[in-house]
């Protein structure tokens, strides 16, 4: 593989210069492990700040770390959870929620990675049924596995319905950032002012090196989650190093300017492929990721200068991720070599 | 608490200078995740060169988390897994090793934290009898919990017992860096040619941010390993940043000079306690801890200026570590609190 | 709900007379617990009378039992398990298979309860890949909770499939007396001799009170399944009361008799519902089920005197299982019932 | 082996006659299955007539499968359970707690089976702190595995204790019968009247076939039990088979005559081996076992005409028990059988 820009996923990424500075600015002296030093109250502080007072954070070390963990925690091993089958806990995690939580997972078809209430009504049909896995959450993506992103309206929708039917939320949001730069809203209303219950809260994605946490809304929820934490395996020793870098990513919002910045790297690269005949592209682009179609001999002589991934074989459908240290050229040379892909493959 | 040297933990300490430059070295442009970068292939051919060409390594996050997915790993949920009453496994996990291997954990008693085939033996007995779980792992910690050591000659007396009886050795190397050093022996005399099957490999105590790994001298037990690692949550998307740790650590024998200074500390602390009065030493001091008997009134004063665990609340038995980063001067000042909170205790 | 015939489920009937005989007459003296008895050993060689010698069979208490402990197994928590979404396994254990493997459970659409190879293949994609789970064995019904049969090529095509991709074939045999008795062939042929590696063989629907059978073809997966029973809650104490049960239904086939007639019954109900209006049959009759969609109204009426479920509420399509004990009065009592429904609910 | 009698286990008996003939009684025509029929509704009756109003019952297939459901239900994985060392629970259900609940099981050391309050209290050390395990649920088993019975004050102490601590108490009853027969008071005096919350009421050991019970006089507890009895593989279909070997067993109270007559053949037993030179007794006969010390070779003999099973080996201790069967014949033969293997192993 070559030394170009990456448009495989946003975690090919290094780690922002502001968030390694701040690591390498916490690393004086002795301090208390497992969370109980300053740089760790400091990060509870901001994630109230950014999130309301009613908010209890853990941080943790995978975005699927917290995921499962979080789910764990919510449920016992006969309820089942609802989600997308396009969602990174129903495909993308080597089967972590059913081993650590028993639960079956229920996938709802959905062809822009969200899903609707409507979807998830005729699931209650189970319900006092004791041979029957009883529904207990419903988990979205924001922004979704897609690229696409839920309105405020929406989440509001399936919270409302869940709260209705006694279930939960849970929200994956790896991609918090870029559905609230998307959305032009703060990371509150799109999660825990729509309603939501529990986040996975990723940066990694956002320029961290590792900076995951889950963050409870629903405080009753938040009981014990210690224990679930350690128990998950996801409780770091050197915790002021994970703290270090969502203050940094919390500082001056730098973690606004790297979802934007993502963001419109996805935007210029779909705006610009709409000018390449026998480019489609598939998903709205409101997030950092472009899906499009094109011929397969061009997916080939384009995967031997980058780096990426083909979504949907049969489709010859590619899935594209910028990050926040995408240039505009990265785009201009990517987008040429596309085209010369394209040509070439007439 | 104050700003004075922890005798905590080794985990209390910063990361080495060293490791910190390896992990911003790294930190240049994109590469690809979860391992496939080239950072990571020069960490897998280091423990190679380590611990000699048979040898499969997977990049882990936490210690619990190598050893817990090690041992669900080789075992079937109706084996049992026997360990010391004073192991990190038994004690420390939350139950991570239950949840996640079904196995019933079986603790031998021990006074230096160390086992011997003789206390195994008699747990053979339930061989064959539907009712009870059956042995299949023996574990045990190289440095121990206790800060001591097991001679090679030990090792191999378990991994002769466990090879003849069905059984699986696995180590727990949180601390293996300071066992080599008290030992002076390499790495792999301590484990690999010993006879162990599966070491947990430590890092972080010996000055990394957070660099766990498992790995493999028993082929055959790695096979599938990285479905487990990633099922078990402990797969990092950013793996340079962990691979580049070891690398740090084995460049000229970084490991070797942090874990030996380590030690030295620890002896030093062991020989000016002598002279104390009313302190005694209760472990031999063959690693990086100290564990003593003074006064309760002496350990309500110190722990007013120093963060440190009492071990055992009954015997007023209280646990020092010492790190690569811990000074002389540390020692001296530490020495000097102890006396006076020994002498005003009277 | 009246005394009448209930049509609901063939475990809605009672135990037959000749086994309840059975239970009866092995009802002296003591016997070792545990299936250390001279009954068991009987009942253990007419299982290998039956299917061949190479065959170790387990008494079981429940069929959930019976399937999950065999995927267990068979699995580690990182595989998946590939079955039909009409399957008992995925729909009707209250996600036992998953809280006890851990495995992903991966659903086949299927609108008769069968599935083929063709839709197996695709799922392959996912094997070397470390986030998705493995694939690992394939389990089917027969005959199918739909009241469909494998014909014995069927099974062949998928067990050839299962072994050229290193998958193992289970059968959900709750019901393979039934199958046999409609394919004409034997419990063997339809199972073992077939491809098959392990059978949950079930006698509780063919006229036993609770007598399930987890057997083994594939010897190499049996070793060591005594503790996974036990594990599983699966092992009685008393087990000669078992394995007279199956002895009697060995007896000069007395299973074969008991499926026969019921699915003479359902044949015969199938036969004389096709000349009433408004009735339509939705699958083949090949055990002893009949699947019917009806006029809403008529299921309501008929349901104030007869017990039986609602397949597919929106489709008004019901399900109808005969039984050994199912007279050709009760069929057309029930026929009669079915018919004054539909006339009335014009 | 011989046909005499067993003095291996209770379980070893066979089924009562009236027992059996309640199982026959109801074996006419269909009835609902899983629980929804007349007879689980009478049993049910029954229980509440036992041990009073607020009392849910679920019936079970084994006592393995009733202890582990309910602690599965009632804790969550960084749970720990605390019980004595000599427990079904820790020996002999093959792991299937640790498997099932995640939890961690906590031994206490005990002579005779029975655990006292103080043994307890200094578990409770580890609460809050994360890597611990919490206790959360103590077990203790009536009567206990080496045959001696807990008094009501007893457990009211424990019971006491567990309230004042966040703790539940949990019985297992797996022979509660002798137990209460022992103390000459009520199933509910020994067991909800002095502080239980959940009971795992066993009835196969009493001269059942199979009937076990988990019985919630907590009432928060009970909740969606059902799902967790499904999930643990514990719901028979044909449950009018259980429910009316309960009935029975209530029927003019035919427990209490089983369990007294078992315990006065333990009691004779003892009394006439207290004749016996080189025979010691070393439990306290309150139920139905005796536990004796005599000469190796005497077991050796005494082995060759009845099966029983050696306690400790190192002692040369076995266990005699008696059940609802026995004969004074039985005993004086028995006896006569010991003192000749005593004499001859002079």
């Amino acid at each position: 593989m070559n030394q170009l820009k990456s448009f495989a996923s946003d975690n090919n990424s290094p780690v922002h210069s502001k968030v390694m500075r701040a690591i390498m600015e916490v690393n004086k002296g002795d301090a208390i492990a497992y969370g109980d030093d300053i740089h760790t109250l400091e990060a509870e502080r901001r994630f109230r700040e950014v999130f309301g007072k009613d908010t209890s954070v853990f941080f943790m070390l995978t975005g699927t770390g917290a995921n499962v963990a979080a789910l764990a925690h919510i449920t016992r091993p006969y309820h089942s959870i609802i989600c997308s089958d396009k969602s990174h806990l129903e495909n993308d995690e080597c089967a972590a929620p059913e081993k650590s939580t028993g639960c079956k997972i229920v996938r709802i078809p959905s062809n822009d990675g969200k899903i609707k209430k409507e979807q998830i009504e005729p699931l209650l049909g189970s319900r006092g049924f004791q041979h029957h896995s009883q529904p207990r959450v419903i988990s979205i993506s924001q922004s979704t596995e897609l690229g696409t992103v839920y309105t405020p309206e929406e989440i509001r929708d399936i919270a409302r319905f869940a709260n209705e039917n006694d279930l939960y939320l849970h929200m994956d949001g790896a991609r918090l950032a870029n559905a609230a730069a998307g959305l032009n809203c703060t990371l509150a209303e799109t999660s825990k002012f729509s309603g939501v219950d529990v986040l996975s809260f990723g940066g990694t994605k956002n320029g961290a090196l590792f900076a995951e946490a889950l963050v409870f809304f629903n405080q009753d929820l938040a009981r014990e989650f210690e224990y679930t934490r350690k128990q998950s395996m996801q409780l770091l020793s050197k915790m002021r190093y994970v703290s270090a870098q969502f203050n940094a990513l919390f500082y001056e919002d730098l973690w606004l300017d790297n979802a934007r910045h993502s963001n419109n790297m996805a935007s210029l690269l779909a705006e610009k492929l709409g000018e390449i005949e026998n480019v489609r592209i598939t998903q709205k682009v409101e997030a950092n990721a472009v899906f499009a179609i094109l011929p397969e001999k061009a997916i080939e002589m384009l995967q031997r200068q980058y780096f990426f991934y083909i979504w949907d074989r049969e489709r010859n459908e590619v899935r594209w991720m910028t990050s926040f240290n995408t240039t505009e050229q990265d785009i201009d040379d990517f987008v040429a070599a596309i085209r010369r892909s394209v040509e070439d493959s007439d």
